[in-house]
C-alpha cells in the first residue's frame, strides 16, 4: 500500500491511500489514526504531495554503509553502524526545492532507502526489526562536502533546511532488503545500488540505533547511500529512485 | 520570570510561574499560550518538577566554546562555532536519572547555559539574538568520551536516552551574557566558568545556528561547557547551575 501526504488548494495537509491513478482520502494520519477513508477520492493529478512523514523527533541517519561508497570518498569501512541526526527542519517534500547557502561550497546528492517507525521503539532485537517500521519511503541525504570537512561534525553540511527531502509516498509492503537505490542528475544516471549490498542490514541498524536512542513513530532511518555520488548545483533537477516505492524528484537553487 | 513545567499527582503535566515559594499555576503553555492564570496556587514543595520544555524539532549544541575547555581536552578552538544536535529523545527533567549504558565507557557532565527559543527564527543578525529567546535555563551534556572517540560523529555520544537534563525552571529576565556556570559532582566542584568567557556570544551563536536551520518555539541551544568537566559514574549526583536560573539535579545510575 503506498500512501501520500498532499494538499489541495486552500485546505490542510490530508492522508490518502493510491488506488491507480487516485488517492482514497484517510480521515487522519495512518501512522496514528489507522485507515478509516472519508469516501473521498481525489486524482493524484489534482494534488500537490508533500512530505509524506513530518518527523516528530527525529531523522537518524547512517554513513559508509555501502562499500563501493565509502570506497569512492576514501574512507574505511566502519566497524559499527555510523550514526549522525538531521533536524525535522531540513525535511522537504516531492517538487520542493533544496535550497543552497553561498558557505556550503560543494554539494551533493546521496539517494537512500529511509524507514519510517511506526511505534515506540526501544532495544529491539535484529532479527525482530519489521515490527518498528510502518513503511519505507526515498530519502536525499543532500550533503556539503566543503562543510563536513570543515566542521567535522556534520549537523550544519547535512541538516540545514531543505537538506532532506522525503517521499514520494510511503511503501507499508516492500522486500526492503532487495530493492535498487539510484539517482539521476538532469536525467543523467548518477547512483546505482542495491540493499542487498548494504554493510549493516536493516535488522542491525534498527538493533544499534534504538539501543542508543527512543525512537517514536514519525522517526525516519536514513539507511545510507550506494556508490555514484555527484556535485548538484542550483538550475539542476534530481532524482533519488527506490524499486518498489518510486522517484522523488527536486530542482536545485541558489539560497542568498 | 521563572516558568516551570510539573506534575501533581494523576493530573498532566501543567506550567506555573514561580511566587516566593508557590507555582502560580498558568493555564497553557506559555510558549504558545500567554500567561493566563487558573487561579489556582500550588506550593512547589507539593509538585514534581519536569524538563520545562520538551523541543520538537531540536536542540543544536557547541563545542569547545570556552577556550579554557577546549585546552583541558588538547582541541584547538574553532574558527567558527562548532555545531552538533541531539534529540529530544535525550531530555529528561530534575531529578530525573541519567542512565549510562555498558557500552558508553567514560562518561562526563557539561554544565551550560541552555537558550530556548521563543519564535520561529530564520537567519536573525547577531545583535537582535534577544528576539528569538523566549528564556534560559540550565543543560547538562552529558557525554560519552569513549563514543565520541569512537563514533567520531557525536550523535550517540552525546544523544542517547537521558544525555540531556534540563531545568530546573526557564527563566524569561536573565542578564544572560555575564552568568556563572558550574557544576558538582556529590558536592565536589567541578566545572566553573562565566559566559563572559564564551569564545562566540550569544549572538554570535544565534546568527550563525537560525543561518543553517530554522529555528521553532521550544527548540533549545546549549551553548558550550566552561572547564573542569569530570567522569560521572554510577551513584554520583550531579548537579549543574547557572546564577540567576537554578541548579539542576540528577543521580546517575547504570542501564543494562
Amino acid at each position: 500500500m503506498k500512501i501520500a501526504r498532499f494538499v489541495t488548494k486552500d485546505a490542510a495537509p490530508r492522508f490518502g491511500v493510491l488506488d491507480d491513478t487516485d488517492l482514497v482520502v484517510l480521515r487522519g494520519d495512518p501512522l496514528f489514526d489507522g485507515y478509516e477513508t472519508t469516501g473521498e477520492r481525489v486524482p493524484i493529478t489534482a494534488v500537490r504531495l508533500l512530505a509524506p512523514v513530518i518527523p516528530r523527533s527525529k531523522i537518524v541517519c547512517v554513513g559508509r554503509n555501502y562499500a563501493a561508497h565509502a570506497a569512492e570518498k576514501g574512507n574505511e569501512v566502519p566497524d559499527h553502524p555510523l550514526l549522525f541526526l538531521k533536524p525535522n527542519t531540513a525535511v522537504i517534500g516531492p517538487g520542493d526545492a533544496i535550497r543552497i547557502p553561498p558557505f556550503a561550497g560543494t554539494v551533493e546528492l546521496e539517494a537512500e532507502l529511509a524507514l519510517v517507525i511506526g511505534r515506540t521503539t526501544r532495544r529491539l532485537p535484529a532479527d525482530r526489526w519489521r515490527e518498528a517500521v510502518f513503511g519505507f519511503t526515498v530519502a536525499n541525504d543532500v550533503s556539503s562536502r566543503t562543510l563536513q570537512r570543515d566542521d567535522r561534525q556534520w549537523a550544519r553540511a547535512k541538516g540545514m533546511d531543505t537538506f532532506c527531502p522525503l517521499g514520494p509516498v510511503v511503501e507499508t509492503d516492500l522486500d526492503a532488503e532487495d530493492v535498487t537505490v539510484s539517482s539521476q542528475v538532469n536525467g543523467e544516471p548518477a547512483q546505482h545500488g542495491s540493499t542487498r549490498d548494504l554493510i549493516f542490514r536493516l535488522g542491525t541498524l534498527v538493533e544499534t540505533i534504538s539501543d542508543a536512542f527512543t525512537l517514536l513513530p514519525g522517526d525516519v532511518i536514513l539507511t545510507g547511500t550506494p556508490a555514484g555520488v555527484r556535485p548538484i548545483t542550483p538550475g539542476d533537477v534530481v532524482t533519488c529512485t527506490v524499486s518498489g516505492i518510486g522517484s522523488l524528484v527536486n530542482p536545485v537553487v541558489a539560497r542568498d
